[in-house]
């Protein structure tokens, strides 16, 4: 990528190009609002130096390892999973097989972070691995390089993490108690999905935290709790990594039963999904009670790679997209709850066909239903392109979350930012050349964008 | 919108723009082909002054209300479903939250119509919203803007409206001898699904019209009746609105004793999905027959908010497009008829997955099968683009329907060919610039897409 | 198209343009690689002339002849599935409704045809078809078009056809022997598909030819002698036509079982599909014995329209792509195989939303998944940018097959790859032109997606 040029990822026409330009600098210096995403409060609050280019950039970023996996590199070899390697001799493995991540988001994302973060113009290769390897050390070393102060730097205004729900969410009082505004998110999966190893040991853990006795009932109880506990911390919202967004409505009874076969892990597979689905429908019903916006991300094969898996852990670059329906799926819980106000369900997806499909649609309608922006696979120059235009046409503009990194490596956070808003440039300064916006227009909306659009849709 | 702008829409790229240009040139002035839509016979009858903008613009409109009451607004307060609401304050209520529908396709039409109908270029804002509303106000009282005297002004050469099979059709009878071409379409959905409230009722309306016994094969005979009268009365297509293409062949017996499951309310399920299977089947047998075009819009879960439903009645906005599959659904009545002469299936989608995938392929082998227009969430500018470039490269021009505007709102119908001609040209455009086409192959197919080829398709 | 356009296919904005034809420069005249196909070994060993153009370039060309079958012109009238059928009317036929072909693959690739294989720059019209067919008809009667003349002038290095299992290969090794790279492919469909016409006769002479029991392990132990029988006749990969690309791994006992019933055709419907999991799983782990390059062409429901099959056979045009799911279905294989070093398995699909949803992701983590270039209904212009753009994000370029042209119609090998080289050179153009690749990048992966790329996909 072309160090300096200030019209990366712009429309190349010349016109389009320049009201991009000009769109553009309405948006490049705005704040950073990033209501989802996954770097640790810890990281901040503790505010240590990072520890070297390798596990910074590299070993726990598996959009960078799985490719690099593909390519033949051991993930052994990149440090993956706690395994111990050499930080120097993973970032040359990284410069060797540099080829592989050209076109790639993540190829973008690490040029980018390299040129404005450390700036480091050089082209990454084999033979530069070493000098840029001391470079970035040698920056790391100095306290502007040091986690909180990256975050003034890069403008960051709201920075949500996602967290346990038995977290105790010390480290977020700690950031705020100093005036960082981090949030937490309530991610209880492993609490509502019996399919998750360890299930009932987590299910007697939320019980005694809130000394709950052992029902339904006291389920429900101990988890209107620990999100009470989340947002006297500052959350907002709460996620939902589920397979399938299915949901169903259950009469108590029912559900009770179905809580202690669970437990019991008596439950067949159906028992199972009805479960979880009926907890996704419980979760929507505190949202809303509690005011708190629900986010779900559904439709991904966590672990396709047992082997993988066993030997590094979740989160190493084998989770895999599958089909996803939303409209027979949230049915049960938009008959419940999808005309209630304060209600914010945001859906996100890594199955695109969705997008003009059932997403656009049902936001299009529902005033409980947002757009989350494109997610994980599609958070790339193109793929954004392609959102926009799946999208606008049926739902505008102002049915969406505003864009959303998702990301645990910190230092992408501006490198992605930025990316959406020239993307949406472009896009906007199209509908201008094409008569179907004026200039004010899309200047208004390209702010409200990174603005207005995600403080609303998060409640911020 | 630019009020002004001859270039909206087209590419930008001053080349190709040219190139656009003068094939929009070529068809832009050419009467309107529309043989298939929802505007009500009996308005053009009546041919009585619209009552105001409110009734005319907006309360009937569902794609413009779902957004709005997506955006916060109550459906009552837009008098939708014959709620009473004060014409000028539901129209300062759309001026009021404008912004949500710009990038939109019901945002351009209705810029469009203001301007091309009304002659009215101001911006529609809080502010100006009383006064545009008397400007239209003014003109429809007029007696330039009598229903008829617009159909003449819109160049409206041919238009299908979509009706009950009951209907006796006095207004299309009255609109013909008066010189106009405005023909019904037999839409017989409540006599073929059982799952429709009062299915058994219409069912004995049905056999009562036509004197027929209730039997398997006297409720055929009576469709083959109201099909007749239809024909009689100018129809040339029939149109089934259906949650699957599925279909069916069964033996006489079997149809029959389903027949009776199916009206003593004793069907289960999946007798059900059978009936209306095998109904499908019956259709185009019919057709084979009758020599009438069979149109299908499959794959739309109508009704999905019960609540809205139930206070507002169908059609007004919460109509969900799910998955669907032409192929397997398909197959029974493509073994029967799909190389019937003279049989002609146009098949309409609201899952663009399937126009590469499955219909084009389809209408690229069977001479029955048309590639129906983009539908409904689809019928905009990116998606109309999306569609040619999906559905050509295996298909070509010719397997089309040519543009349906599919509307029942009346005003839109010249907004929306427009955008048609000029997505249309803008693809064109390309392949002309590109070497794929010549400019006179280009031109031809330009006025084939909105003349000889709908004419064909629809056998005008 | 404009017969002499050096920029055809290419971006039209000029910037754009300039940078594609200079990426063009690097390789349009490189070798052809051709790894995939289905050119008759035969008509190159015996290198007779071709008979007549009707023949060569249209009677067994089934993207030619459904399309016109859809137009209305019979399979008969155009001498499909060995009806007679006079030459020059089938090409006069053509030439009639040669307007169909407007803005299709096969339109490009036939005009490509004529103008760069035959010299003929006069349009295909009614008037001109007799003398277009005279001037093929001409050329055809010379040295200079006899197939191995062709092949040497199409600068095709390698090209690789598919075949039977039990054929003795004598044609490669005749080709061979004379210095031409024809290599065959191994395609077992008929003997791993219980549900194909004449399996257990099928498998008895599978037995025979290697001297094997009936047993499971002599039918497994006789396809291994057959794939070794294609490995020393030059063979680098086998192909696998499959509905769907499910795979089930069974133990012996289960598999020993389960092949005795498919055999007496005692099989359920279950049986059969489980047979063909368990046997794309079995082709798996023989790849990993052999290290043949594992192809995998799935979701084509062959043979539609029954009347077509039985009258003209398969082959003949209404095969119509279906939804396609790689990530359930190829997991039990992903868990034997999937890391397996030398493993090679490229995945194809005409379902384009497998692309950024499943087939990028896969291959961007496991070392043995290859994305196997567009295919079949998408190998055409606008569907290879659709590819580059959904899969180049995630998986980068290097993660794919290159481009293969897999056709039966032996003078549009050049036109296929022509096109997909100038396709590639406009999207790698945007992206130096957005700032996303240097050209020197570009110009290093447009050589290597026609080189190094296919070579390493299929260890040529």
């Amino acid at each position: 990528m072309n160090a300096a040029d200030p019209h990366r990822l712009l429309p190349t026409e010349p016109h389009l190009q320049h009201i991009a330009a000009e769109l553009l600098g309405a948006t490049e210096q705005l704040p950073i609002i990033s209501p989802h995403g996954h770097v640790p409060a810890e990281m901040l609050a503790e505010d240590r130096p990072f520890p070297n280019p390798a596990e910074l950039l590299v070993s726990g970023d598996h959009y960078l390892t799985r490719l690099l996996h593909a390519g033949g590199v051991s993930l052994e070899r990149l440090g993956v999973g706690g395994h111990a390697a050499d930080p120097r001799e993973v970032w040359r493995t990284v410069a060797a097989h540099w080829t592989l991540f050209a076109g790639t988001a993540t190829g973008y994302w690490l040029t980018e972070e390299l040129r404005e973060v450390f700036g480091i113009t050089t082209d990454l290769t084999a033979d530069s691995a070493d000098e840029i390897y001391d470079q970035i050390s040698g920056r790391l070393s100095t306290d502007a390089f040091r986690p909180r102060a990256l975050l003034r730097q890069f403008g960051i205004d709201v920075l949500a993490t996602t967290d346990d729900p038995l977290d105790d969410l010390h480290h977020h009082r700690t950031l705020q108690d100093a005036g960082y505004r981090v949030l937490p998110t309530f991610r209880p999966d492993r609490f509502l999905d019996p399919g998750t190893s360890g299930f009932a040991d987590a299910i007697a853990q939320l019980l005694a935290a809130e000394a709950q006795p052992g029902t339904f009932t006291g389920y429900l109880e101990a988890l209107r709790a620990r999100r009470r506990h989340f947002i006297d911390h500052g959350a907002v919202s709460t996620d939902h990594g589920v397979l399938t967004p299915d949901t169903i409505d259950l009469d108590p009874a029912e559900a009770d039963a179905l809580f202690h076969r669970v437990l019991r892990g008596a439950a067949t597979a159906d028992d199972a999904h009805r479960f979880r689905a009926h907890m996704l429908l419980q979760m929507a019903a505190m949202s809303v009670e509690d005011g708190m916006v629900m986010t779900v991300h559904p439709g991904v094969f966590r672990g396709h790679s047992t082997a993988t898996l066993q030997r590094f852990g979740p989160d190493t670059g084998h989770d895999i997209p599958v089909t996803t329906r939303f409209v027979d799926g949230l049915r049960p819980v938009l008959e419940r709850f999808g005309l209630e106000p304060g209600f914010h369900l945001i859906l996100f997806t890594v199955d695109e066909t969705t997008y003009s499909r059932e997403i656009a649609p049902l936001a299009g309608f529902y005033p409980s239903v947002y757009i989350g922006a494109p997610w994980w696979f599609l958070d790339a120059p193109d793929a954004i392109a392609r959102f926009r235009s799946a999208v606008t046409e049926t739902a505008g503009f102002y049915r969406g979350s505003g864009f959303i990194d998702d990301t645990r490596a910190f230092l992408s956070i501006p490198a992605r930012h930025n990316t959406a808003r020239r993307v949406d440039a472009g896009f906007l300064a199209r509908l201008v050349a094409q008569g179907r916006l004026t200039l004010d227009q899309a200047q208004r909306i390209a702010v409200d964008l990174v603005d207005t659009i995600p403080r609303k849709a998060f409640k911020l």
